[in-house]
């Protein structure tokens, strides 16, 4: 089947959406896929597929590649005297910015073109870590506690140390701090404050278990990975979470009981039904006394996730046949046609 | 100064939006005006100033008038042999979808356009009635119980009659009914299920007391309207609704307590700081008891609430100067860099 990668983005985490689109070029070979690039300046361009490779965004070579710009249903190469519409399902696989804060949903659903990934709604709910707060209190999912705090706020935290203090929207560990001492909390605050407005504060658990579970619905039924147990590092600093970002190899289940396997599904379709329907995304969850907390949402996950899944393929030609329709409002003059006859217009 | 009003749209709004765009000419004969018109296929016109009036749209004339696309800071007017670029500020005037749902406010981000009007995760949190009540729980804002109700999904409901059933994301009461008892539930479900595959449910408290308050926020601080009680109706069909649209006479203030003023504009800056900051909005809500609950927010209020203000063009010019910038993320190829280098390539 046909489908458009499409990568980049004006993000901080530009470069591991390259490395992930390099990534998706081996991991679905079998299918006859084109690249499309995002710049900095949300310039696109079609990449030529033996291109594929990191120097050649960071070399600005893509430069010379042609042009996209959107047009109703696809993405148009302009000729002299001819188009070229690529009209095939896009995958969005800008990280970060752009593509996972509902940019790039919308702009897609504007222009209708089919693609895989979070909507605009569910982008909002998870790439800003204290929506996906608001979600899980309202839906019934437990997070771990936490406070905020604006720029320039300094409100005093009832938290204890140690504490985990992150920028309210990145991903990839990006500015994240943990804090185990007052003296170290403004230097952390600071760092946070350098990529966002808004900070999460949450206490840092030691100890704590971690499970990845990643999963989509198609036909109206969820779909879901294997559970990961993720490597146990305090966290990972950018540039091993860059190395993640290529991951392919597939991973081992981790060694948890059927209850918590069960325990872990419900919570991720109880976050995905609804919300998330055309993406394939994972949860990252929190098991502290076998009580299930969500950490975080990936919507657009490292590599897509590749490694979690058996048949890794199969499942992106199956969320692919099963993407929302954008719903097509039909636009009536009803009332003004009724208002100026009544004038006799 | 240079404004240009976006209005239209793919939406069940799509005729009232065109009212209040007109109404807007009016109030605001002191600026220098454009008018850029979305059409139900989300294409763009500009819209000759003399020729704004309903039935140019509904006759379909506004097809002969210039096409606009978007491009990097403006909407632009491509010629045979050059380009005209629009590039005033925009006043987002598109009720209802494609407006108020996050689709123009990322559009307009992606193309670095300054807007009046909500950001994109505002409207996550407006548009949809169910996203509200989540944002007002976690900022500690009094709204009415509720209970939601899926297309298909037959549960029992728990609040007693008489209830409000109301499509999840429609305003301008489109797909509302007051059930007052079981025999007339299931024609009001289906009657909101007609409009959106989400529906709310909060029971209907008769001779509530319902104000309006209008503001938005400028150098850092909270710029309110008078607080209106509106009429007194069931609820406005959408006949009245749709010239409630074109209001342009101002109102009397309510005659009410300072004390429940400063609540109102208490709870309005709550919801307002730190999501809304670019939009003026207009926040309804219900008094029961001397107690405040938000009822609803308008991202976008018909004809601006422009009959709410003392001075509203000032208002607008203010607004204007005051608008959030769009953060520019430079991208940096510094991972790349170093890993090609430690690979001597």
């Amino acid at each position: 089947m046909k489908l458009s990668i499409l990568f980049g983005g004006a993000s901080f985490e530009h470069e591991i959406s390259i490395v992930s689109a390099i990534t998706l070029k081996e991991k679905l070979s079998g299918f006859d896929l084109s690249f499309i690039f995002c710049d900095g300046d949300h310039k696109f361009y079609l990449v030529d597929k033996n291109k594929m490779k990191a120097t050649t965004f960071s070399k600005g070579e893509h430069k010379k590649m042609p042009q996209l710009t959107l047009s109703m249903g696809s993405f148009t190469q302009k000729g002299m005297f001819s188009s070229v519409e690529h009209n095939s399902i896009v995958l969005n696989l800008i990280h970060g910015s752009d593509g996972e804060d509902g940019t790039i949903a919308s702009l897609l659903d504007f222009y209708s073109i089919k693609y895989i990934g979070p909507r605009t709604s569910a982008s909002i709910f998870s790439y800003d870590k204290r929506y996906t707060k608001y979600l899980c209190e309202a839906i019934g999912v437990k997070t771990i506690k936490y406070e905020t705090q604006r720029v320039n706020e300094h409100k005093n935290l009832s938290l204890e140390y140690p504490m985990i203090v992150k920028p309210a929207t990145l991903g990839s560990s990006i500015g994240v701090s943990i804090v185990k001492e007052e003296d170290d909390l403004d230097y952390a605050l600071d760092s946070a404050f350098e990529y966002d407005d808004n900070v999460l504060i949450e206490p840092f658990v030691e100890g704590v278990k971690e499970y990845n579970l990643a999963g989509y619905m198609a036909d109206n039924e969820m779909h879901f990975s294997i559970v990961e147990e993720p490597h146990k590092e305090e966290f990972l600093d950018f540039e091993k979470k860059y190395m993640d970002f290529s991951r392919s190899e597939q991973v081992l289940k981790a060694d948890i009981s059927d209850e918590l396997i069960s325990k872990l599904k419900s919570a991720f379709e109880k976050v995905y039904r609804g919300l998330f329907e055309g993406a394939l995304i994972r949860c990252d969850f929190f098991v502290i006394n076998n009580v299930v907390y969500l950490n975080e949402i990936n919507p657009i996950p490292g590599s897509m996730a590749n490694y979690l899944f058996d048949d890794f393929p199969a499942s992106i030609e199956r969320l692919s046949n099963s993407l929302p329709n954008s719903k097509k409002i039909k636009v009536s003059y009803e009332y003004i046609h009724s208002i100026s006859s009544a004038k006799g217009k």
